[in-house]
C-alpha cells in the first residue's frame, strides 16, 4: 500500500431508527475527534439510480426498503477506501428522485464512518465494518423527532406524515431496522448527544488514529 | 490531594441481570488493560450485615432486592476512593448468610470499577458514575447460565434453581434491574466476551489513566 499510515482504515458503523439521534452522533462524534481523518458515508447517497424511470414512477420507491438502495456499490467503494485508494460517491437529488450527474470525490483516510438506517441489515456490509454501534430511541420520541423535521423542514402536512409513518416507515423498521440491532456491538440509548456513549466511541478512535501514524 | 494523579478517578459501573454475563465483561475488561490501578468493588460485598438475625431468618434474605444491600456504606466508600482515600470493603459469607468479620483493605486508584446487578437502581449511586455499562443478554440465555452455575458450582436441584427463579430472581428483575437500564450510557449485548465493545471501553479508561499521569 501506498500510504502514510501503517494498518488497514478502522471501519465505523453507525445505525438506528428515523429520528434515533444517529446523525447527531455522527456529527458529535466528528466534532469531538477534531480531525478531518475521518470518511463520512451515508447510505442515503446511494439511493438507486432512477432516470430511466418516469417521474411518476420515481416518486412512489419505498426509500426505507433495502432494494431502494445499491449497497453493493456502497460495499466496492468501502473496499476501495480500505485499501487506501479514493472514491467518486454518487449524490442523490431528492427533488427529481434520482441519482445526480455530479459525484463527490473522497480521498482516503484511516478512519471511516459508514451511517444509515439499513447499514445493519445486509451481511456484506456488516462484515466490512471493526464496530458497530446502533443508536437506540424509543420509538415514540422517534416518531415525535420526524414529524418536526418534516413540517419544519420539508413543508409536510401532519396527515402525511402519519400516513407515511403508519404505512412505510415502521413496518420497515420493525422488518429490517429493529432486527439488525442484534448485530450491534454496541447499543447507544438516549440518541445522539450521550456524552459518555461518545467520549467512548472517541477513545476508541483515537487510540486507532494514534497507531496508524 | 496528596496523590500522585492529577485528576479524579474514574468511576465505571457495570450492571446487567443474573447470567448477563457483566463479571466476565468486567474481568475481561481489566485483563485488556493490563493494569492493576483498577478498583474492582462488587455491590454483592455490602449485603447487609445479619449477625444479630437467627441462620433460619437469615436464609430467607432475598438478596435481588435493593434492601438487602448496604448501598449507604458503598457510597461511603466510594466517595473515600474518589478523594485517593483507602477503605476496608466488608466480605460477605454466603454459607452463613452474614458478613464476616474480616474486611478486605484496598488502596485507592485512578480507575474504580462498580459491579452488580441493582447499581444503577438507586440514584446515589449512579450519581457517582463517570460511565454506565448495562450487559443486556436475552432473558432464557440468562437464566440457562444461572441453572447452569447454581447446579455446576453449588449443587442445586433444577427444581430449586427454577423455584427461586420464577418467584424470586425474575420478579426482581423485572422491578428494579431491568428499568434501571434506562439510566445506561451504553448498552452492551451478547455478554460478556463482546470484544468490540471491550476494545472501546478499554481504550476510555486508557485514555483517562494517560491523561492521570
Amino acid at each position: 500500500m501506498d500510504t502514510p499510515f501503517a494498518k488497514e482504515p478502522y471501519v465505523i458503523g453507525i445505525a438506528g431508527g428515523t429520528g434515533s439521534g444517529k446523525t447527531t452522533f455522527s456529527r458529535e462524534l466528528v466534532a469531538t475527534l477534531m480531525t478531518n481523518k475521518i470518511v463520512y458515508l451515508s447510505h442515503d447517497s446511494y439511493y438507486r439510480d432512477q432516470s430511466n424511470v418516469p417521474f411518476s414512477e420515481r416518486v412512489k420507491v419505498n426509500y426505507d426498503h433495502p432494494d431502494s438502495l445499491e449497497t453493493e456499490l456502497m460495499i466496492k467503494h468501502i473496499e476501495k477506501l480500505r485499501a487506501y485508494q479514493p472514491v467518486d460517491i454518487p449524490i442523490y437529488d431528492f427533488v427529481e428522485h434520482t441519482r445526480a450527474k455530479e459525484t463527490e470525490h473522497i480521498e482516503p483516510q484511516s478512519v471511516i464512518l459508514i451511517e444509515g438506517i439499513l447499514i445493519f441489515a445486509v451481511k456484506e456490509l456488516r462484515d466490512l465494518m471493526d464496530m458497530k454501534i446502533f443508536v437506540d430511541t424509543d420509538a415514540d420520541i422517534r416518531f415525535m423527532r420526524r414529524l418536526q423535521r418534516d413540517i419544519e423542514e420539508r413543508g409536510r402536512s401532519v396527515k402525511s406524515v402519519c400516513d407515511q409513518y403508519i404505512n412505510v416507515v415502521r413496518p420497515m423498521h420493525e422488518a429490517f431496522v429493529e432486527p439488525s440491532k442484534t448485530y450491534a456491538d454496541i447499543i447507544v440509548p438516549h440518541g445522539g448527544r450521550n456524552r459518555a456513549a461518545l467520549d467512548m466511541v472517541a477513545a476508541k478512535i483515537k487510540s486507532h488514529m494514534d497507531a496508524n501514524e
